[in-house]
């Protein structure tokens, strides 16, 4: 899984950078990405990536201030001119359906696909064999949400050593016992698949936060993450600004990064009043309190590594 | 004035081309510049230029389709955070008021200045000191507008050659006799304005059209135009298509600049089809209708000359 940034800035565009959206590209065998927030200009920053809107099965939008929505009924109409686009789910809070629906009734717009819109409730809101995604909501001048995404555990490996102790052929049969099946040798010998697959690898967890003020809901919702996406507002020093417009420091982001106990911090929707040349600095700050923080950037690629 | 193209394509971006905005820069005693149009995008095209939001003084909407008005309230958002921001006037069919009211609504948005929203009505709309514009129906899948733009006639040029022979002394009598007055001279000549000021300069004309398909509405509101700012969609031979969607081609565009009489033929809101490297085909298709016709590009800046 990678997550790639396609807009980093808060309130409005600037020549550096784009107002928020952000892509989780899934595990391979998955397919294709979602997409989290879609300021103005998200299918244009898309252009200059090699992402298909055809391939883009989800959005997921934090909350409904116009720099993380704007972008959203271009991107959905644009997706209809790709051959091959299949239904799309569209996640947000209460008020997004209607948004979604007022704006292509003023435009005369419609859709060659199936837009399946979910408004927000607490707890899991999708799963497939893939992931699982829950929101919850967080504290903002309006309806602001998270999304922790949780990727499904995989089997553990074969143990082939223990295999060929056992006297187990390589072939159709390591396939069953991987699966949890039992098999039979030839010799009569029993040999059941949890004797012989190691232990399961945990799947990653990324947790996405939309605007916020710093609060417990966020520590929960990052807890043991191994990606936490925060926005950081403003620098340390500008607590009470951050907290009269509803959004976090630096620093802030990266307490919560540390009380959580995720394992990375990406920063991101920095105010316009820092430039590029700003954000190693912001990104010191962070790294006083949680060291595994960075300052994203628009069109910057981060993996997502398991934190152990 | 100069026409400077901010988006030249039609339905959706495309890396070469933003779709549909057009920046008109008033003549400089009059300040300004206005918007025709404002597709998702506008505003991030103007940061690629020296124009700033708190300079726009009025946006024409042509119609509500979404490649031509998705931009609308991202660019009115981020206008509140440039100083010096006055009122804003905004022009557009019936439906604009409501678009911008619902969208603001939903993104809990608020204008640090006065936004004065009219829908369009045939005839004059506007009149100030510099500029006159009316606005006239088109032909489209929903209600277009086209916009004729008339700057004012100047007072003609002092005769100074005249006002020698006739004993004037330069200085306040000249300025007093430029704006039409009468004067006596010491010795009891009477000098009159009219005698001694050249006939006056006619204002421009500018016509910008939205998206149409050929009618007798687009050639009325092009008369005499020095520069007819038309739709291009599709290449010669594509006017079934063209006619389906409502659209015009490139000689359709031609054909109505040359029966309008106007100076100068402007082609833009290409199709996606057409990469950057066919417009000199498509210009070429158009000038042998009309020799004076040109395909614009998301950047261009076109002078707007007298056509006499």
């Amino acid at each position: 899984m990678e997550i790639r940034f396609l807009g980093t800035g808060a309130g409005r565009p600037a020549k550096e950078r784009n107002v928020s959206s952000i892509a989780l590209m899934l595990p391979q065998e998955c397919g294709g990405f979602w997409l989290i927030d879609a300021g103005e200009g998200t299918q244009h920053q898309l252009l200059q990536t090699p992402l298909k809107l055809n391939k883009l099965e989800a959005v997921f939008i934090t909350h409904l201030h116009g720099d993380h929505v704007y972008g959203l009924p271009g991107l959905l109409s644009s997706r209809s001119y790709h051959e091959g686009s299949g239904p799309l789910r569209l996640f947000g809070p209460e008020g997004v359906k209607e948004l979604v629906h007022d704006m292509f009734r003023h435009t005369s717009s419609a859709l060659d696909y199936e837009l399946i819109v979910e408004e927000l409730a607490e707890g899991v809101i999708y799963k497939d064999e893939c992931m699982t995604v829950e929101a919850a909501p967080l504290k903002h001048r309006v309806p602001s949400w998270g999304y922790r995404f949780t990727e499904k555990n995989k089997p553990g490996p074969l143990l082939t050593g223990k295999l060929k102790a056992l006297g187990v052929p390589p072939g159709p049969l390591y396939g069953r016992l991987k699966a949890g099946g039992t098999v039979t040798l030839d010799d009569g010998t029993l040999v059941k698949g949890e004797d012989v697959v190691g232990p399961a690898v945990k799947g990653r967890i990324i947790t996405v936060l939309g605007d916020t003020i710093p609060c417990d809901c966020a520590v929960v919702l990052a807890k043991d993450a191994d990606v936490l996406v925060h926005e950081a507002t403003f620098r340390e020093g500008m607590e009470e600004k951050a907290h009269k417009y509803g959004h976090s420091t630096t620093v802030q982001a990266a307490v919560t990064a540390r009380e959580a106990g995720a394992g990375q911090l990406l920063m991101t929707h920095f105010s316009s009043r820092y430039s590029h040349a700003d954000l190693p600095s912001l990104e010191l700050e962070a790294r006083r309190v949680f060291p595994n923080s960075f300052a994203a950037a628009d069109f910057k690629v981060f993996k997502v590594e398991s934190k152990t």
